[in-house]
């Protein structure tokens, strides 16, 4: 067959990468660098801002499926074969036999040790995220997947994530599969979970996580039923018959209060009489709100106020928003209790999520902070046209401030012997003349985020897996600020230098420009 | 290792699939529908439109991959012990151990048939550009993955090919992978050559597909030289020395025009001492118009006028667009002839590329078109709100109407027993009283669109692979009206119904409405 394995693996082992990070890693070998260690801090710059609405935190989210990426993939005879392939523009080839024995001889990612911010944790911009120490070839070449799985993920969590806080706690559930970015669709299911989506549609990846996937049927199975000469009902007592105890019936094929609300209460109601509990409605077109208010009256009406309601349909978290505010507001004319409604409302959220709507990217950049040399690290810093893209030099450590009344109100960088104590004065990472002082009666608690995920050479640590970090995730959102997770032009969270890192920043950038004018 | 094989299959085999599609399949199994012949219809709704600019047009994408997957993926013990697992909400199992008999007999989609228009082809909305014909259990469950492969293919192959349009027969290289939705940036790079790139930077999947990815070098380097004590010339060196002949120099790391391009300048005179030629410059920050002019300058009157310089940074179809016009207008002004500078441009595009920036996803669905029922087909309809989401009943071919000057003029939906030959009579698809006539002296040709994919139990045809697809987008786009290929407002193509299939949509719709009523 066409997709063997081997084939498969090359796309997707460690030759996921770009070009460069491998004629970058040749030149450091013939340098006598490829071994050197090196330091790379991973981070973003800029919140996701949809266009009419804006994140104002993050949920950090894909180290679980890079250390599983990490520790599956090697420089075998086929990964050395397709770099031997390469040709110079005068013929010879590009990659040296010697390079490559040394590839092959290093065979992977052994050497690399992370530490960074645990999944689900909120982040922020401009502060490290995670931290790669190894050989400087290595850590070259693990740029590419390193970007791929973190950005994308944290991207989907941090939608997921509004998307749940939008929710009110109903549940959401994941169904991007269809139009998200071909087998991206697993890291966006995966990302969702992370994120706040209860389940997912998507069997696969479900199942390789560990959870069941969701879902019970769609338009075609009425059409068919239709193009047989049946009617609506009959597909769905078809449906009644087969899951009997797991019976969510679609009911927007033709028409959703005249004909499918009506059908599928009176399918419940045969359900009811043998017995069984109906599971509820899928709503898929139309005005949701209205529908599910007029859905639910007639659910009440007939004795199935237990039933869920589903809503589906080009969801996010603005619309769902706008949803459950015009049920609010609307419900009661109608004597439908507009908390016992969104008490029972579920949603699937698709195309919207798995994409990121309005933001489809992460800018999260890969850059290397210091080198070792002589014994100690030199700090690396790279001089920009823009202040606010100059990098924190060196090596670094990040610690979340707390305040007084418990909540989280700085992220802050400082270097990597230093242990803030309080009273605390935080400056602003670009602009030199703003800075802030805490004093130690404002500062309840300060916390390092970054833990070790890998030692070279061992296993990773999954720290718990996605119920871990799910958990993680509601724990820090219940000490954000309430402005900070606003959906719309939320609060700006503070991220902040210690003073030595401010001056040593000061002085490296001093340094660089006086080089890059000699 | 964590990622074991059987469980990477698991997400990335047959299971790639929502939920619904197998609890659907188990209700035909149940009802004695599941190996009914079905036919499915997939086709677009709507052109992505990315805000500021619309496209006129897609390019047809996906099929080489999916076909790969149709023919890998089978129901296993591991996939069939996934589906045991599930449990009814009572506790029992949710699939019948006679049910997942039958899946694991089946196995696959052998008995699956593809009939479509080839990649690479521009295709329009509402048309049918792959249809399905198989078993009813199996169709369903192809849902899911078909509309993944080819609705992202479809997007990315559709902003490549604005891309290249916009690049002027520049080279454009795909740069994605960093800020992709994680695996999926995989099918980005595929989508991105068919559409228009040249090549890609991802390593893995362009040797998957035959091609060597593209790169030189990032930031990173310059910067572990500057740590070390070193200056941006020494990094510039220690490239060109051990990349002579494919030396392309990234010179933005401290200023463009201060020290980059004046540094590359000096190691291209030391390599060209030693007899080998430089390759050029790339520029990745900064007024990409502006530096590329005076790069171009700087490197005229050094003698390197032959050299190429390759633009990043967040370009887009827009971006370049501005730059060329930039070009255009500004390079007299410094000596430099526009032409011949826009002439040794090429273009490095990444995430605004791979995410589709602007209209991340495309609105590809699939839709039950017809029944095999007593031997004959029974078309299936949905009725919507929407006037434009009614389907278009049974199945049907897709020609293109070429006018008098040779210009696709329009596509044309029929029935599967129609030839259409002028005079010709088109019904807009959902506007009844709207239609066209063409006389017989104003069409030079009409030409069937679909071709025959794969019979059942045989290998699909990949139609020529990625290069063929490349050659049919070159000439179906050369064919195509200026107006409808303008980057912004594009005028709209036609798409059109025969009398005869839109004699039968009316006549189903009037059916289906009375039976939803009755």
């Amino acid at each position: 067959m066409a997709l063997a394995s081997a084939v498969m693996d090359l796309s997707h082992g460690i030759l996921f990468t770009d070009l460069y990070q491998l004629t970058m890693a040749q030149l450091y070998f013939r340098q006598g660098l490829a071994e050197r260690l090196a330091r790379f801090d991973h981070f973003f710059r800029t919140y996701p801002d949809y266009g009419t609405h804006q994140a104002g935190y993050c949920i950090n989210a894909g180290m679980g499926d890079l250390l599983d990426w990490v520790e599956a993939v090697r420089f075998g005879e086929a990964e050395l074969d397709v770099l031997r392939s390469y040709r110079s523009v005068t013929g010879g080839p590009l990659f040296a036999e010697d390079f490559l024995s040394w590839l092959g001889d290093v065979g992977g990612f052994d050497a690399i040790a992370l530490r960074g911010v645990p999944e689900g944790r909120v982040v922020h911009p401009d502060t490290p995220i995670t931290m790669t120490e190894g050989p400087l070839a290595i850590c070259q070449i693990l740029e590419t997947p390193l970007l791929n799985h973190l950005n994308y993920q944290t991207l989907i969590a941090t939608k997921a994530s509004r998307v749940a806080e939008a929710a009110r706690g109903g549940t959401v559930l994941e169904f991007g599969m269809r139009r998200a970015a071909g087998f991206g669709a697993n890291a966006a299911t995966r990302a969702a979970l992370v994120g706040g989506a209860r389940f997912s549609s998507n069997v696969g990846e479900s199942a390789r996580l560990g959870y069941p996937a969701k879902g019970t049927h769609a338009h075609s199975m009425v059409q068919v039923f239709l193009a047989l000469g049946g009617d609506e009902i009959d597909a769905f007592r078809a449906y009644a018959e087969v899951y009997p105890d797991d019976c969510l019936l679609l009911v927007d094929t033709i028409d959703t209060l005249e004909s499918g609300v009506p059908n599928a209460i009176e399918v419940f109601e045969e359900l009811r009489r043998r017995g069984h509990r109906p599971v509820g409605i899928r709503l898929d077109s139309g005005d949701l709100a209205y529908l599910a208010i007029q859905a639910a009256r007639m659910l009440d009406a007939a004795g199935f106020d237990d039933t869920t309601i589903v809503l589906s349909s080009n969801l996010d978290e603005l619309a769902i928003w706008q949803i459950l505010a015009q049920i609010e507001e609307e419900a009661p004319r109608y004597g439908v209790d507009a908390d016992a409604l969104m008490g029972r409302l579920a949603y699937g959220v698709g195309t919207r999520m798995a994409t990121s709507e309005g933001h489809p990217s992460l800018d999260g950049v890969y850059k290397l902070v210091a080198v070792r040399d002589d014994g100690a690290w030199r700090p690396a810093v790279k001089i920009s046209d823009s202040p606010a893209k100059v990098l924190n030099p060196g090596a670094k450590r990040l610690w979340r401030v707390y305040d007084e009344r418990g909540r989280a109100t700085a992220d802050l960088m400082t270097l990597q012997d230093e242990e803030p104590t309080p009273p605390l004065t935080l400056h602003h990472p670009s602009l030199p003349a703003v800075s802030r002082f805490l004093p130690a009666e404002r500062v309840s608690r300060i916390e390092e985020l970054a833990v070790t995920i890998r030692e070279p050479g061992r296993p990773g640590d999954r720290l718990g897996g996605i119920e871990a970090a799910r958990a993680r995730r509601e724990a820090d959102l219940a000490l954000l600020d309430p402005g900070v997770r606003r959906l719309v032009n939320p609060h700006i969270y503070h991220v902040s230098l210690s003073p030595r890192l401010w001056q040593l920043k000061q002085s490296m950038i001093a340094d660089a420009t006086h080089q890059g004018a000699g």
